[in-house]
């Protein structure tokens, strides 16, 4: 059940995580007390608790930025500006999707009630440009425009993904343009703006940043197929949860629409109006298999992670061995 | 009913309001739309409206830079995030306190859900710093940096205000301390940050901040006095509204921590279980007369308003007048 860590997740927390919880400790003390619980340093009582995600966005961007300028320290202002966006919008989402659980834990709104979720959720978004404004990178500007601009993106994304709930007609660009701009965009923006803080040369920036955008595709896909075959165990979610709640999944919507009899049988199953009996369940799932959506979603994973490394060898960066074993980790996790 | 509109207003929003509006073109078609319709520009159809807003804190942004810097040009983009801001703290102070109208319209999470009016709140608190940001005025970081604290600010007032509703035993400097966060803070923010971001003298801007923090005060505090006695058709709001909701506003708690009879006659009937009957409204707003607490937050009113007064005196500024006339407007309207 263990997981290897690459030793580049545990160096990022020892390195990013003061920096985080000095912003944080700036919230007035209820929100902050939301905001250490979300990210796992504190449980509901109050006691310190060592719950913290895998920081694996600062690990990112510290590795991105050590291949584009030769030290990683330079990127983590940067580093935990992107962990604060990227929290922020988990503590929403989970407010509006519902979700009652993350990381094995209550979600917070379960915990402190829906407006102090959303309270901290919005205290993050606005410490986390000041984190890098108020540190001494040289272009502490022109990152944070582009780590806001991301987050218009993923605002855009979670938009689209509640409106996909509500609609009949997704079809696969659109579904793959949501997944861009819920999770690539972010990647991409974790990849680029420790070495556009730090003054790198513009081409290794647009190197990285593609690469972090094929790179956040693939980990996108794997959580889809994660979210239909993942071990309930270490995903914290039943089998075939995404199917349960009808979710529009890439490969769920490429099997939607892949015009074979499979996928016909699933909109039957999607638009059934009583819930799926888990014989229902097994069958959707065999007709996703059977689509070929799940080899196509692998295919286009394995694409997708050729497409990123081949973005490395154009951006004449430094040693790239770290953010290798971070993308080796993510694609690998829990499959 | 009509009431004069100070012609700086008028000015602000011919200014500030295109600048406004590309910020807000800039969001994903469906959040966009949700963040037109906040702003008065379209209504539910979608079809082009004007209930905008009266541009209160931009006016005040614009006045403030021209008394400093000469020119309130310089003021545009630091008044564009102000609003900006100002507007994603009503959009979800909207879905949490469960308002549903503002500006005579009913507000945006009744007709879009609260998800979507969570998610353009968020994309107006990233488009914010985007604006200044890329401007031209000199300091804009520095100006980002103090609307960023002060959206913190905000926010520590919306969990004070929402943590007063369950408590039993809010005293007066709370109080206070909230109306400075929720109200105040915003106000000072508004007046401080185009002379900030244009490069002013310290000395003006801190003038200007203590300004506004006065002001802002005393705008509350009419607030206050307007939720009991104001004109339902002006208010838009039921008659003595904020005893209907038991809100705990200044002169409530100054009543309710008179120790005088009136206070502890507005205690019983805060604390009974059932609504408050029309003529037990009027009893309440009877006993917070009889406390002494209208007239108290008068005085206080108009001592804060001197004491703004006074701060223009110290802070080597050029003329004036626009900035009283809006101060004027704040504190005569619609009493």
């Amino acid at each position: 059940m263990t997981t290897l860590l690459p030793p580049a997740l545990r160096t990022a927390r020892e390195l990013v995580e003061p920096t985080l919880r000095s912003a944080v400790a700036r919230l007035d003390a209820d929100t902050r007390r939301v905001g250490e619980y979300h990210f796992g340093w504190i449980g509901v009582d109050g006691a310190p608790t060592d719950a913290g995600g895998k920081a694996l966005r600062p690990a990112m961007v510290l590795a991105a930025t050590e291949t584009a300028c030769g030290t990683a320290e330079h990127g983590v202002p940067a580093a935990a500006a992107v962990e604060l966006v990227h929290n922020f919008s988990l503590l929403h989402d989970d407010v509006m999707d519902g979700d009652t659980s993350r990381r094995h834990r209550p979600t917070a709104w379960t915990v402190f009630g829906s407006s102090a979720a959303i309270l901290a959720g919005d205290a993050l978004l606005a410490v986390a440009p000041e984190v890098l404004l108020e540190s001494d990178v040289p272009n502490a500007a022109v990152a944070v425009r582009s780590l806001l601009t991301t987050t218009r993106v993923l605002i855009a994304g979670q938009t689209a993904d509640l409106g996909f709930e509500r609609r009949q007609d997704v079809d696969l660009t659109e579904c793959l343009g949501m997944a861009h701009d819920k999770t690539a965009a972010l990647l991409a923006c974790a990849c680029s703006i420790g070495p556009l803080s730090a003054g790198a040369p513009r081409e290794s920036v647009r190197a990285l940043h593609a690469y972090g955008t094929e790179l956040g595709m693939a980990f996108q896909l794997v959580d889809d197929l994660l979210g239909l075959w993942g071990d309930p165990e270490v995903t914290g979610k039943p089998v075939l949860s995404d199917l349960r709640t009808r979710k529009k999944s890439v490969p769920v919507v490429h099997a939607l629409t892949s015009g074979t009899a499979a996928g016909e049988r699933l909109w039957e199953l999607y638009e059934q109006p009583e819930q799926l009996t888990e014989a229902q369940l097994c069958e959707a799932a065999e007709m996703v298999r059977r689509a070929g959506s799940e080899d196509w979603t692998r295919g286009e994973c394995r694409r997708r992670l050729e497409l990123a490394e081949a973005q490395l060898e154009v951006g004449s960066l430094g040693d790239t061995a770290a953010l290798g074993e971070l993308a080796e980790f993510i694609v690998r996790r829990k499959l």
